[in-house]
């Protein structure tokens, strides 16, 4: 197990409806430590590639993303979620479906920072059916960047997010990757990477 | 001028409506280097201060609050501004107005990452009427924690936010307070410090 399963053994709370709570170190209160060692990781499993900036989306993305951009020495930029008043000229949009909100968002980048050519690394808290990374593949697309890698903290390797993802030939790299979960027994286990 | 009001008259753009953007740096794409010269100025405003934890609000004052956080070494709890069906049991609940965004919002904090006794920074982006800050404030009043700071990247000091919660006692510290600004004439007037 790696420190990331570990700390998912140890803090995680599996709840009915195949929900994990990370929300101790992950999503809700953050532990700086742990995204250092996250941060670290991502740039150990794409040291092959060049990046030049990381895309992530709030709100959970955003504290994992900017850890990791003191090891790439790259900006961030965070897709929204809704239309700000503050946001205004040519942005990037994508429909996105949030599997925890139960809901449809547009996720919005402003066209001033995503430029043709750039290498662009998707960092991202959770990968459960995939739609949130979808927009973002589609957005970094539409500009004409290139997606250089997918980092994830935790797949649900049980559902389809993630083959989908690497069938379509992204390198992706999940710290953790769930492959069956259970409430009421407790039973987690991960795949061996 | 310190090195955010110099950033801020280099990249920030003056708006019609008191709208300063600092999308390009601050809000939207993030200069982490920046960021990391933010949190050390913090660390060195709130040197006297006992901190056991930073408290700050999705979706923009989550990066700040994480770069920050390496300088205190402490976890960031981030309020979030909807419910989700991912947060269960209790919450510490307080509405807020926003001003860029015309509408009010629930801000809600897990019960479990705020206790009694704990030493509390509060971090965000921006404070203008304050609306988002007094939210903070009341959720950590109402844990029985105690607001050891609060640090603001930038404060338009025209508008009553700072005033008020500099008069109610709290150590307040914006790393660049704008007295005066004007869409038409590009002026911008930063408060000595």
């Amino acid at each position: 197990m790696n420190f990331l399963e570990e700390r998912i053994r140890r803090d995680g709370i599996i709840k009915e409806g195949n929900v994990l709570k990370v929300d101790s170190f992950l999503n809700h209160q953050m532990d700086i430590g742990l995204f250092e060692r996250m941060g670290e990781e991502f740039r150990r499993r794409f040291a092959e590639e060049k990046i030049d900036k990381i895309l992530t989306i709030e709100a959970s993305g955003i504290g994992i993303a900017c850890i990791a951009a003191r090891y790439f020495h790259v900006p961030v930029v965070f897709a929204k979620k809704s239309k700000s008043v503050n946001i205004e000229g040519e942005m990037y949009i994508a429909e996105v479906e949030s599997f925890t909100h139960k809901c449809k968002n547009q996720v919005i980048v402003s066209r001033k920072f995503l430029s043709p050519g750039e290498n662009i690394l998707i960092i991202d808290d959770f990968l459960a059916n995939g739609c949130a990374l979808q927009g973002l593949i589609s957005i970094v697309t539409e500009a004409g960047a290139n997606v250089a890698g997918i980092g994830i903290a935790i797949e649900k390797g049980f559902q389809v997010g993630g083959r989908m993802i690497r069938n379509l030939g992204y390198h992706l790299e999940s710290l953790a990757i769930i492959d069956e979960m259970d409430a009421e027994s407790g039973k987690l286990v991960f795949r061996e990477q």
